[in-house]
């Protein structure tokens, strides 16, 4: 699983501070996750191999999570995409974009599909047999969703050598992985775990931007991998967090605490601080693991 | 006069190519001309005093010439502006912002007045004391108008030494510069041409984009200062120029040498292209002032 920030600014964009956008990559499919202005111009610079986006999940509309996806749309178009685009995002997504693409005459020659949101409880957005995306609600001054990515549990692995020597014939192979005991050429039963391991556990990323304090997200987002979790100000204003709806960098850390995330990973700080290495500082005196999103940063995991 | 080139390329942004958008610095106005994505990025980091920006000209209505208006706007608003905007553009340009501003609850805290264009004829955009600013129609696919931006003559320069010997009480020196003979303390006609230098001459720029080759223009832009005309393609995708309406580098320079201008810019380069030096190359057989336009180069005049 691995996480590109494009852009973790929030607000006004500045020469080089992007507005929120970020691609997960999980399991083979590339989840772009809102779309601030210039995100595809950060799809380019950080090479992500973005005509491989299929799914692309819109928090809520304000400008700075949003306002790249009519350019993107018409990117897609322009370059000859085929393959079919589903936009989930809140309701009126669908005419801000159609609107454009009207007034402009640009003809979408891929199937583009908008799920939109009304919800205010959780939802299962995308389901495969690899992956969960399920959208649960945010506080903040508009209607907004946090998203949770879940990876399904894999098969088991097979070991190889020792399957061949219990004597297991090759076509019983997928029944082993599926976690089942079989039969071997000689009628005895070989129990599961004596020739395959545990799958790699199922990881699974939590996106929380943009909201208040909210303690009623943790059970959509407890245990997750690793959490996004906006910290749009320092303890210092938190008043000002308060009023504007958005969560202080502690804050951010005490829901990473309560929820047992596994990494915590901070976003969407206000332009008025210059040295953001104190939403780390004061994050870590709650929750230890707390990393800092920066533009154009990877993380796997 | 200042023309400082945001962005310059055609249809897709790339991760260093950004689309349409200029500022021209003229008479003490700051006019923005079209505005692609990632406009208010290039603002900053060209320094612009973009606050200064009262009026901002949209062209049409494809995508890499307005998809950033509506972050400026928002910007704007995050800024506390509160000084007037006036936006000059096509039809559907004010539903489009609004409905963005409603769906995102944002209410602009400072004037913001549209005025929407739908006629086939030149017309006067903006006058004041020092500037007249006029659309005219250019020939795309969408509804396109070009604009031109013209200096008024400026006043006579008084040689202030001179007036003096010439024995011309101060309260006259206005008139002078005004153009007017007036009379001395010893009651003697001055000529004003003795005591004065002519003004400097007014300046005018001409923007053409995007437009197939377009000889309708010339009336409008003749003797323009400079000339921004588009050059999408070169000669060997003539075609695709006529098919496209588009301009070839070539065309954009029988336009520049029919109008007579002083200066051509080429910009809106197709990004198939890897050596943009070849468009100045084929432009200048046939109007030897030819120059490139660069994301964030500016020109003087």
């Amino acid at each position: 699983m691995k996480l590109t920030i494009l852009g973790c600014h929030s607000a006004t964009p500045k020469a080089s501070a992007y507005p929120t956008a970020q691609v997960l990559e999980i399991r083979g499919h590339l989840f772009l996750i809102d779309c601030g202005e210039g995100t595809q111009m950060q799809l380019r610079r950080t090479k992500v191999k973005f005509s491989r986006i299929k799914h692309i999940f819109i928090s809520h509309l304000h400008g700075d999570h949003f306002f790249g996806l009519i350019g993107l749309i018409s990117t897609f178009r322009l370059l000859g995409r085929e393959a079919e685009m589903h936009i989930y995002g809140p309701k009126g997504i669908k005419e801000i974009i159609m609107l454009q693409l009207k007034l402009s005459a640009s003809h979408i020659n891929y199937p583009l599909h908008f799920h939109e949101l009304e919800t205010q409880e959780p939802k299962v957005l995308f389901e495969d047999e690899k992956v969960t995306v399920r959208s649960f609600p945010l506080s903040h001054r508009v209607y907004t969703n946090g998203f949770h990515f879940q990876e399904k549990p894999g098969e088991r692995k097979l070991n190889h050598p020792k399957a061949v020597q219990a004597n297991i014939h090759h076509s019983l192979f997928s029944k082993l992985k599926q976690g089942f005991d079989v039969e071997n050429e000689n009628g005895e039963t070989i129990s599961n775990d004596s020739v395959t391991d545990a799958p790699d556990p199922a990881l699974s990323y939590a996106y929380c931007s943009d909201t208040e304090y909210f303690p009623a997200v943790i059970p959509h987002i407890a245990n997750s991998t690793a959490l996004y979790h906006e910290a749009t100000f320092l303890e210092e204003h938190a008043a000002l967090a308060e009023k504007t709806k958005h969560s202080t960098a502690k804050e951010a850390a005490v829901i990473a605490k309560k929820a047992a995330v596994g990494t915590l990973i901070l976003g969407h700080f206000s332009g008025r601080y210059r040295d953001l290495s104190v939403f780390q500082e004061q994050a870590m005196e709650i929750f230890p693991n707390t990393q800092l999103a920066e533009d154009g940063k990877s993380f796997e995991f």
